[in-house]
């Protein structure tokens, strides 16, 4: 059973994958809603004690103003994907949980995430060690005046520019240090990471930022004995790739090539309009077609800002394939979703799994969660039926 | 290794299926093409001693009055599916063959296939059982003549009208003596799985007709020994249920309803077109929703004939599934395949696992082979990626 | 000017289309939403002296046991196609013209639509001319009590089966005698037509249900100085099809097929399930291509009751075209709108456009108006930029 | 009646639409092929007395070392676009018009250009004027070997970078004495164009190369009664935008977003997969949209290089509106067609036309062939049916 109340740390609490995470957790705990879209639902996983809705209490850091329950609005009105009443009915609890949303970092986030933030953080000066500090003093004192058993901390903020780590030294003894200074350019994702491993506390990164993917930090998890995962949760055209490809590989069809083109227009998009954000996204999508087929076909993934979609991600995939005796054929499809109501019940699920992993004392990558992500850590398998077997053979292990 | 020489004999052996099959193999033979599409050709199945090109012999029944060649030029005229100078390349192959094609039997097969067939075979009588001794002396002279270790069975003739065995007796001893009189009314696709189950000779239904499907056929490949698999090869549309339907099972997306329009023109489609054919057709595309997800969205499949898309099979498909907090959402495909091209790669993989099983002394139905059918005989599993596993596991044992 | 206050009486009040159209006058009234969607705000339009929301009074017929509200409430909870904010903001204007709707009549409307209706209706017993003179008193009651200068009756009603009017004499002082008798077939959409018009209204019919396109009722509009029109309200793929075709036509590409398959699920397409009602809609669908194109490309339209679609009417059309050189080719559309959003805009336009003519004078059928029809009574133009220049002309003239 | 015999000199004459529009009027000539896709055998046409396919002679520049023959064969392989015994059938035309086929210019055409070409043309230096009088001298001496009345030269050669005429003298009279020498940087396009004109043959920009749309260009026109066109033929994703967009505005649906994602493969997406190249194609594309709303809606126009495409342009195209009560619908389109089959066509309609106007006497720009052009000179018209109007209208005055 789950240790008695667990806590969920959203970095990044008031965007669009945060607010509906939260909105969905409030009207679950209300009974107001049925458990549609939640993976850790499903009912091979009823017997794994997973937290309940109860017992789940969210805080997070955020670093722009304002209110979760405009945030939430947001979806209603520009995107038309959450029913007006179940806002309204939830307000109150989305008025409380506001108050567990402290102000974030913006070390090293780039100009674009920066632009967003409230002017008072703009002009904040710290070193990386003085905001890990205050990322931890926050954390403990939600877990504190929760009493809670466990805090996961998810990575739900915007998506950071490209980061290059190779110059980085690989042990923790040695890049702690660093953050001392002002020298050390860990981006925030890694800084919020290093705060919630060093405390102990499981870190999921469901963004395609850097996070705690360096070597130091996957020290750092180890000699603190807690577990993290990432990166980049894989919600639309990446797992119907992951899907998809493998049925081509398994006939022995040969994919040409691979176009998937992207629209959508919240505020995600506004920062991967931005070259830089976009460049660590589309890496993300575009990685795994070669992992599956083995050689590569040319492949081109496009993520455009539309305004007028708001929330709604539509993808549109071109698959031109080599049938029998050269003969080319080609596959279309378009997915129309919702991107934050596909996201945040996997948030969920991650909270729960990586909940329930740090109970059993597991330690390091959490690669048995592989299905969840578009680019998963610690492993190189992409077929998505693969990697769910490989979480229903960990939960019955 | 494939013992020295294996048949193939192809039930509707200058259809649309059969015509690509036998252009296929002869262009393999001369080494024209390469092996896209063949999934007996993937790297983990090259150590099994697959029959090769230069061993497999072809022969078949037919019922209509038109040569090899100019069943390929359709391809060629009508669908732009193959190209003219493959065909002119192999023409000599498949005047060969055409020697080893020899009449079939109408028995049962329902006015709108008789309808195709020339007139001295419309005009023939004769018993089941003198239908099933005609076929085996054909089988047999092909076999000696060609100095054949094994021959595969395959039926890749008009889908008939459904048929209902409930009346039969389950047992082939009780079932045999009915052959004798006119009375039984078993359609022609069981009298050559009988005819080829008797005289020991594995039989692969690539049709969703009725073929070996039924207790007392079943019985009867048990007796001799021999193996036989169906139904209906699993080419486009189905394919792509039996791979995307677990995906949403796995996230726990709610299917609402599953759209699926079919359009094509060739011979196929016109059989197809009449509703008592297709009843056979839609069934066996439709079933396996149900059970891949374990409740049952509205689903409707038809498939129509539109005369100019010829052997261009073009699905549509319309996926609406609910998401967290009841966010309906859309998936979308369009899948435009050569109809033949998809399936002539898998009649010749079929016929090589079947000759594999066979030498390994396997007997009844081969449901390793499940990955290849829309309605796999002796199984539920209708994953894609289960059944593939299933195949794999079974050529390592 | 608009005569001072103008009705709009709806035969079907409180269905999908009427039920929009109210709240979308109530709304507009009140200035809640703008007017996109209405034809008659364009700008060419603006100096007609159209009649303005507030002079627009709205009651109706209907046969089934529900209120507005309600109505409306279907098309926000079964569709998400409204917004529930909206509905709630005009509830008060809803249940007010709730009072507006009487009792209709279910002669001749077939087993599908007479299951719909409410126990007293289904028992009723009456002559066609004693349903005719009902349905004048009702709407000459609500003239009177309104002070209306004109009331244009608009069916919007379930779609009936097949009529056929060849047997009928062609003159209404022949026909008016039959209708004495319950052995005239004449269908409700018919009655309600030759009410409208003998009272001297205008009467047009937004279904494909036969209404006035009797030589008989033309006469009768003649006799009666009065202007009727219809058929079908061109809301979708039949408006992108008059809209696509010319343009084949114009590059003299040449359309091999155009198939084209709708999905819904509100009531209409509950009454549509039934075959016969179907056969009106999808002839009303299929006629115009051959029209356009001056030969007879192979068509196909299908219709199918989609439940989890509720009101949005998704269609998909391939349409397969021949290039230079023989060349095959292929566009794909797919079409995801409301139906009633779409329709409801296209009745106020149809009703003050229609209020305009009687003004002027005009008589018998408004083929002006053929743009908002899929099958326009009077002419054979389907050429949707032509029949828009058809529009504009006769409003300058 | 059309001047005995007619010149078509085209700029680009081994490129993929030259090598079509041969092949084709070779087919025609020799009855191997119908009219479908031309314009200009509309029946509405047949009464102008155009040029026939006897009368048309074929000559050229060219910048690569290649065959026509060669050229065709890329179809005919790489796109399975043509017919490979068509283009057999037609081999002995296609030597023979090599004959006709000199080398051109690269005077300020870019490096993407310049890089296909061969070295010698490479290496070559002469001043505009030196071009001018060369290209000049090819025409004239092809048109006295041929004995033709008229030449129309046709720029179909690949898409220069975007080319700033705004420092320009606006006169002929000033602009030609700046040809001497090198600061001039006219493109080859407005070179070509200017060699024509000035010839007093009609020049017709089938690229969204600048070629003759500069002032002093128009100029020349003018004073030497001469007539020419452009830009940018109208062949697929912008065909549909000109021809749906003024639908939406018909029916006062408010267009949000247009996107547009182009995607193939053939030697015209090389060149354009340089940025500055591209540039000039894209506006060339999404300028209408704007010019028929009256509004901008949010639009994005990208078109991508997949090389498995070849000449199989595929757009995808997500058109998103609100339509009433502020209710959000989407429209989608694919379109697979073979991009040179579509425009080689009217290339030969723009000939026939062309030379059809010369021998009207008309001068300047020829803005009733604005239906052919995506971005028709000296007109506003982007409606394609009011342009097809336009033509029609002009054919009968
Ligand atoms: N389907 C999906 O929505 C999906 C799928 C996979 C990954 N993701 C990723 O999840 C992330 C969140 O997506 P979203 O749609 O909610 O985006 P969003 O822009 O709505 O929300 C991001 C939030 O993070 C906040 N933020 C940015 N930098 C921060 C920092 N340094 N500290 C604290 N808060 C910070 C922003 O103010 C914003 O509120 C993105 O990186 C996105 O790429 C989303
Ligand atoms: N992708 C595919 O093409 C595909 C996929 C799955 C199943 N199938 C099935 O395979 C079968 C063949 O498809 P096809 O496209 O080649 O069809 P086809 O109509 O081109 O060929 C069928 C052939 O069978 C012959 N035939 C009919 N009845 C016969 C009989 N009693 N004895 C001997 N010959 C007979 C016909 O004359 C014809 O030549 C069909 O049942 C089809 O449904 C095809
Ligand atoms: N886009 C569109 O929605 C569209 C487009 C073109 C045509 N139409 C046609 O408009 C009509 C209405 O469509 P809808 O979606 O509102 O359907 P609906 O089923 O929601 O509404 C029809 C209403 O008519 C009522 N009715 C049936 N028979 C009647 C009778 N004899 N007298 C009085 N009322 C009667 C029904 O009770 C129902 O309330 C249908 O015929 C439909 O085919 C709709
Ligand atoms: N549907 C269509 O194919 C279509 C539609 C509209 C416009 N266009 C335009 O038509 C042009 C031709 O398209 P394509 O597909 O044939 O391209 P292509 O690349 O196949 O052919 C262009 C040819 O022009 C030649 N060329 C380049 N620069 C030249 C110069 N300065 N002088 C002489 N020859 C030169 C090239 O060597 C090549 O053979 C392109 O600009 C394209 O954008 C094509
Ligand atoms: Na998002
Ligand atoms: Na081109």
């Amino acid at each position: 059973m789950a240790r008695s109340r667990v806590g969920i740390w959203l970095i990044g609490a008031r965007g669009g994958v945060a607010a509906t995470t939260i909105v969905g957790l409030a009207a679950l705990r209300r009974g107001l809603v049925d458990t549609v879209g939640l993976v850790s639902e499903l009912p091979q996983f009823a017997e794994l004690g997973l937290a309940t809705w109860d017992n789940l209490v969210i805080g997070g850091h955020e670093i722009r103003n304002v209110t979760l329950y405009d945030a939430a609005q947001q979806l209603v009105d520009v995107s038309r994907a959450l029913d007006p009443r179940l806002v309204v009915a939830v307000k109150e609890d989305l008025d409380a949980i506001d108050a567990n949303i402290k102000d974030g970092t913006l070390l090293n986030v780039g100009a674009k995430i920066a632009g967003l933030a409230k002017d008072e953080l703009r002009e904040k000066i710290e070193t990386p060690r003085q905001a890990i500090s205050r990322i931890q003093a926050d954390i403990s004192a939600f877990a504190k005046q929760h009493e809670l058993a466990d805090v996961i901390v998810i990575n739900v903020s915007s998506t950071e520019p490209p980061f290059d780590d190779s110059q980085l030294p690989t042990s923790w003894n040695e890049l702690a240090p660093l953050l001392e200074t002002g020298d050390c350019h860990l981006p925030a994702s890694s800084l919020y990471g290093a705060a919630a491993l060093e405390l102990g506390f499981p870190y999921v990164n469901f963004t395609p930022s850097v996070g705690t993917a360096i070597p130091a930090l996957c020290d750092l998890a180890e000699q603190k004995k807690t577990c993290h995962m990432g990166h980049d949760g894989k919600t639309g055209e990446t797992l119907l790739k992951s899907t998809l490809a493998p049925m081509f590989a398994h006939r022995n069809l040969q994919v040409m090539s691979w176009v998937g083109h992207n629209i959508f227009g919240n505020m995600d998009a506004t920062v991967l309009d931005d070259p830089e954000n976009k460049k660590t996204k589309a890496t993300s999508k575009d990685r795994l077609l070669g992992e599956i087929f083995g050689y590569h076909p040319q492949t081109l993934v496009t993520i455009e800002k539309i305004d007028s979609m708001g929330d709604w991600k539509t993808a549109w995939d071109h698959i031109h394939f080599k049938g029998f005796l050269g003969t080319p054929m080609v596959m279309q499809f378009t997915w129309q979703g919702a991107d934050s109501l596909l996201a945040a019940p996997l948030v969920i699920d991650l909270a729960r799994f990586a909940e329930l992993a740090h109970r059993r004392g597991e330690t390091g990558l959490l690669t048995s969660l592989a299905c969840f992500f578009k680019s998963p850590l610690g492993t190189k398998q992409n077929d998505f039926a693969k990697q769910f077997d490989m979480l229903e053979a960990w939960t019955k292990s």
